[in-house]
């Protein structure tokens, strides 16, 4: 027993938050050559009238205000690289107050910047440096409300920290699938408006699909009640999928019902070694034939991060005897008997042995070598870090793509930068990749990350001319801005902005984000 | 193997259409209580220049266009019970000429009703009756583009029939989970723009879940190319979600990608009889505690609509020897080896029964068994209907507040019908029940169906008071449109109403459908 729930634990921890060093805003402002759109770029930039101010305080009353130098902390991104100033931090306690607070802002025009827990990883939720906005954080907002155990579903109150739900489902003998690095301290609000991912989005799917239904503060300050808990209501136009990824932009999530599993009860780990992307990509093929959405986590590394790990951090050891140029960590579960996916894992590698799919496999004996192999993919972040001077992408397509797009994005990079350290991982089986190249050698760090712009493009390039996206799972806010008005279509753009403005006519919900 | 083939194809087709009997329109329209909103019923309500018309004519040309008494047979749903008249039926082949259809009607303010294969059960697809609308139909895009099997994916035109989708899939070695009693002929269009249910849902999901990419017409004739086959892009708002379950009023679906799994290799079948519906949730929580997510369908039948099937509808015996109140059908459904999920099964029914959760259970031994106990849920439809005089709704609560529902429902449908038979199954794993009652034997049907609109509120009232749905899997379309409108909240209808206006401010597309 006491196996099974340490496995159940590993199990939804694995994802770090990929090692993804935004740039100084200036940089990407900077850089791009497209011009940027003055409406979407707009804060009100005025200071917000001593009044209104007072209106504000008085609306959540002292335990719910931060001025001055307390306001610092929540100004500025986790990892230092996007800062701004404000007023006020207003930290409401419940609905009615975040309806009252933004009520005054409509009236008043004052930009709200939304903000959970801060550990995204695009500056969508610091504010500008004008002082023309107040932050909303909804940290004070950390109640689950509810759970119904015949529903499987969860009640929360946007502020509740994702460990903090993980917990309350394991408590109740159930199970909570999304997981991520910093899930000690981003809170579900956050998950919600950045439609957050992570390792088992093979199997769970994304944030979006664990979503039910959620209470929202729209831009007027009125309060849209969707927090319903129906997995079948086909009854008009599904407004909470707006809201889901809109991080922040259409309204403040206050509220939300998530869907709840059963417990995985067996549980088995592997490392194996492949020859390329694309044999990953038909290992991928042949182990959902074999054991089909068993699968839960299926990702692929390069060998030059494990060789980063195991000279940069401490406490690693290669799984195998001799170097692979590629890896899977591939995790499968069932409601079976412990134990029960042993054999059918290890027949179904057997045969990708027999028709050379894999040159090499290792299957975890123990929860500790389970854990042991998942710490190595934790701590892939650290081990990009020791080596200096990398530019994270996270990118995806379709996963057939996956081989061209590592080919094609290889070959531009060494051609623009010669000796550049190709450095790629990620979740494969969802066709995305973590795709962050390595200053060359005789280049120091800062020489190579000047380049960023330059290598986004190029890395861009190639995956939206292979169908794919600029990010897939870490968001736009205002580091991927501009990039994304570069890449979607006009058509796109113009829908997007006809949706904010029919929402959000002033554009005081999080100005200068996404769009 | 041939086996487990027809085993297979037993699972791709479980559910027919639940025993709806929509109103004619005036009922509907008549026995409301509140006002008609004067904005959203609107038609366009003039006739449409000959100029138009011969503009439109010459945009698909002879063979895309339909007149006269041509165009009847598109003018009526299936049931004939939602009937209209147009100048025009369009049957454009590509999304090119879709395109140049919609553009030309923007000019002209001609209103639009999409149409697919009109199997819906709300009216969405049938034009009003004034002449002042065209048709256009996607019956002519049938292609199948595109088939990606490393990425999992199928690229169809939307007027693909989805039984050739099934099928497809099939031929690739994949699953496509969508099923339902229209599949013969509905089109994908139809099935994403309603959001298509089934009885599959408790393991797949809704449509929604099957869309990763949308290509889609919009009100001013602009392509918005989504056609994406991503399962990971945060790249903004999630456009597709609107047009999903939209029926076609915010634009017209032409193109989609959808999702496939790896084949079910096997299945069980069990018939179980309970006490009650408080039993059946009950159950419910032990079999996922027992199976996890191997259960694919979990439907609650009542014994009145046993009993009508077997004295009303030829070739079915009672698979127990006893009556009992309730019985629930469930399948199982793994990748594991043909005949693994019999123990599993067995033994979790075998517990059940020793806490006194079920009185009884047949586990289907073969196949054929599995497909006569299939047949009996198929046939329930023909059962009602035999019956004569119900009145269906398609709703869903949360599934813990099915009983509450069930209990509430009967009581209140007594205290006002005296006498009525309760006539109830459904999907209880998603909480979405077809709860039809059956006039009282000594009245004649067309009595109790003119009742249609007071039972109608009884069921709704409990319904939205327990945070159900009074659509779940049908849509809105004309039937449920006023209903709606009362049920929602003040602030929806008006976030439902912003974006239609904005993205179709002249109301051309399907007016007076939904909102």
């Amino acid at each position: 027993m006491w196996l099974k729930c340490e496995r159940f634990y590993h199990l939804t921890r694995p994802s770090p938050p990929p090692p993804f060093v935004p740039p100084p805003r200036h940089l990407v402002d900077d850089t791009e050559s497209i011009a940027p759109n003055p409406e979407s770029c707009m804060t009100t930039s005025r200071p917000i009238a001593a009044a209104t101010l007072a209106g504000l305080k008085a609306a959540v009353g002292p335990g719910g205000v931060l001025e001055g130098k307390d306001t610092a902390a929540y100004c500025v991104s986790w990892r230092d690289d996007w800062k701004g100033a404000v007023p006020l931090v207003l930290r409401p306690s419940t609905t009615a107050e975040v309806a009252a607070l933004v009520t005054i802002c409509a009236a008043h025009k004052v930009a709200i910047v939304p903000q959970g827990g801060r550990t995204g990883l695009t500056g969508a939720s610091q504010p500008h440096d004008d002082m023309s906005e107040v932050i909303i954080s909804t940290e004070r907002m950390k109640r689950i409300l509810a759970i119904d155990l015949d529903n499987d579903t969860l009640t929360v109150e946007a502020g509740v920290v994702l460990k903090d739900i993980q917990d309350a489902a394991e408590r109740a003998n159930r199970f909570f699938p999304l997981s991520l690095g910093a899930e000690g301290s981003c809170q579900i609000g956050g998950n919600i408006s950045t439609n957050a991912g992570g390792v088992q989005v093979l199997k769970y799917g994304n944030t979006r699909a664990q979503i039910l239904g959620l209470e929202v503060v729209l831009p007027d300050g009125q309060v849209w009640n969707g927090l319903r808990g129906l997995r079948k209501d086909n009854t008009g136009y599904d407004l909470k999928q707006l809201f889901i990824a809109g991080e922040g932009t259409l309204g403040l999530i206050t509220k939300a019902v998530l869907r709840l599993y059963p417990k995985p009860t067996a549980t088995e780990t592997a490392w194996v070694a492949v020859d390329s992307p694309a044999k990953a990509v038909a290992l991928l093929g042949h182990m959902k034939q074999q054991m089909g959405e068993q699968i839960t986590a299926f990702e692929l590394i390069c060998r030059q991060i494990v060789d980063l790990l195991l000279t940069g951090v401490p406490g690693h050891t290669d799984p195998m005897r001799a170097p692979h140029p590629w890896y899977v960590l591939m995790d499968v579960a069932s409601q079976g008997a412990p134990g029960s996916l042993r054999d059918p894992l290890t027949s179904a590698l057997e045969s990708a042995v027999e028709t050379d799919l894999i040159s090499d496999a290792v299957v975890a004996g123990s929860s500790a070598q389970a854990l042991k192999l998942w710490r190595m993919r934790e701590d892939m972040a650290q081990a990009q870090v020791s080596a200096g001077g990398s530019i994270g992408h996270d990118v995806s397509v379709p996963v057939s793509k996956i081989p061209e797009f590592q080919a094609r994005a290889d070959a531009a990079m060494e051609a623009a930068y010669p000796g550049v350290r190709h450095c790629s991982f990620g979740h494969v089986g969802d066709g995305n990749m973590h795709y962050n190249p390595i200053r060359p050698p005789n280049w120091d760090a800062a020489r190579f990350k000047a380049e960023r712009a330059k290598v986004n493009r190029i890395v861009h390039d190639i995956v939206v001319s292979l169908g794919g996206s600029i990010s897939a799972e870490h968001g736009i806010g205002r580091m991927r801005r501009d990039d994304n008005l570069r890449y979607k279509s006009p058509v796109e753009i113009d829908l997007m902005r006809k949706i904010k403005r029919a929402l959000d006519p002033d554009n005081i919900m999080n100005p200068g984000k996404v769009i």
